[in-house]
């Protein structure tokens, strides 16, 4: 038995994932990859999810009640909606086992820490975390094993972290696939909410608002939507309620850059009503820019259009592609 | 020789290019594909790209002037930012021959319409177009011969266009792998505003505030991307003098629909600041429910995440995507 330090991935027996949906299974299927031969367990609140997740062999075991699911284990990963995490923790607190690590998956941290603390028993710690890795599918059909492969998780350390249960989630988290940063929960949040919240946030907006003025000139804004605006209508095809609990426990980080957002807004607004096209051209140009920096960090692929005429074809592979590679792991821990 | 109200690309023997960036380039190379055995001449004000223009094989005779480019084309379609098709149909004007039918490939119509028309001799015929496909990227090397396939390319026919120029426009989209549809300049002009210049002009908004705000939180925001934002730059890194000559050429449209998307972006920000979690669901269901019928509309891939993970395993074949496969073209003209 390795001590409580050095402990990772491969010394753990049992995880336990609550809610199995994207993330979840695509933890699952990615566990399975790297070798994991322990135990799964799982808890969906839907009956037909559990079935499916056993059906797909993402789990060995569903149970119908998050409390059953989590006995035993010594990984627990909440993968629910962030607002859903405090009753999560409620529900499962005198199940947890001695030393179990409870971490999570969530797009805002330090709600849901504040949340999630107050109902873990002193026997307990919590490493909180968060995968920038998603697609705009959901459910348990959705996942894939590479899912997190090259990504950067994200592990926001708090008040009831301690070294060895921040090892074992940055060392679950590199089997997976991951890259892995720390950083704080509020800092968290305000890169995500830079990052990820305000763009959804956005795209959700620009398609209800084309969609409302599409009424206006008929079915054409769906037919003549590869202009740009099909490509606003992935990022807003993701999960509903995932997101509203988003911009609901991460309100003030959104708001603020919201603001900043609107203020540049209206100076494009004006340069258009002024033709000032010396101002359009400048602030197109420094946007074009920001594009390479994104390459070159490996956070997205160089194809055109993303790759959608190679995919077209058929024609995809990875030497056409310089397609991001994965930084090698740090060594496991 | 037919007549002239069936002549199609078939029956053309000379086409000529004035700018020769991604469209152009595209369009070249798929009138090839396409089987086109007549003469194709370019001009570009670049020398560079006219000498790149004939390395690449697009053309087979580069012009250092406009006017020497299109003399003796049947065809003739201007491929410059829609702010220079004024100032080039006045150069080219005294080269047209007789019946020289001009097009153009320009993200606004109107007022591209009411800039060339004055200058164009009475021999000769405007038809104006503008295929709805592209990429970010710029220049000659950016062609490739797939561009329009299964792309809608629209015609907007003016009080310089007859039936015969029109077909005849329809018939050099349908050659190049598009759909064509008919519509007037002004309508063509309110369904992109939506569709293509709102969307583009949102996106480069998105990256240029993030970019500020960026400066606050380190290079956080380029490596952690992932999260939707690097969509953003996708659909933010093409051409800033083409979009900046949109915004331009279409102001009032695009003002219109960027007055409907601040009225809904209020009401986003309202609901977060109150914390109306069932607003925020609703409009966020409904900007789902788009999507779909963007996939059904044959307009974009079904693919997660616009396919990155097949991309990058490799995997990508026509099977996996349920790629849209283009409507059977019209019968020719």
């Amino acid at each position: 038995m390795p001590d409580d330090q050095t402990r990772g991935i491969r010394d753990v027996d049992h995880v336990a994932f609550i809610g199995l949906g994207l993330i979840a299974s695509s933890m699952c299927l990615a566990l399975r990859r790297a070798g994991f031969a322990g135990r799964i367990t799982g808890h969906a609140r839907t009956e037909a999810t559990r079935v499916r997740a056993i059906e797909l062999g993402l789990i060995d075991e569903a149970h119908a009640t998050a409390a059953d699911a989590v006995e035993g284990a010594e990984i627990v990963v909440l993968c629910v909606p962030v607002g859903a995490c405090g009753a999560v923790a409620s529900e499962i607190a005198g199940s947890l086992a001695e030393g179990a690590v409870v971490t999570d998956v969530g797009s805002v941290k330090a709600h849901v820490i504040e949340a999630v603390e107050p109902h873990l028993p002193a026997h307990a710690r919590l490493a909180a975390g968060h995968p920038i890795a998603g697609t705009e599918k959901s459910g348990p059909d959705a996942g894939f094993s590479s899912l997190f492969d090259g990504r950067w998780s994200i592990i926001t350390p708090s008040a009831r972290s301690d070294a060895a249960s921040v090892a074992l989630v940055r060392s679950l988290w590199e089997a997976l696939g991951s890259r892995v940063e720390i950083m704080t929960p509020d800092h968290h949040d305000r890169v995500l909410a830079i990052t990820s919240h305000l763009p959804h946030l956005i795209a959700f907006n620009m398609v209800n608002a084309a969609a409302d003025l599409g009424k206006v000139t008929n079915s054409d804004v769906i037919e003549f939507s590869a202009g740009g605006f099909r490509d606003f209508t992935r990022i807003a095809a993701s999960d509903p309620i995932m997101w509203r609990d988003v911009f609901l426990n991460n309100k003030s980080a959104t708001l603020e850059m919201l603001g900043r957002f609107s203020e540049e807004l209206d100076a494009l607004q004006q340069a258009i009503r002024d033709g000032d096209g010396e101002l359009l051209e400048a602030r197109f140009a420094a946007a074009r820019a920001v594009r390479a920096s994104i390459i070159d960090a490996g956070q997205d692929i160089a194809a055109d259009d993303f790759g959608r005429a190679l995919l077209a074809t058929g024609a995809a592979n990875r030497d056409d592609l310089s397609a991001p590679v994965p930084d090698a792991h740090e060594a496991g821990d």
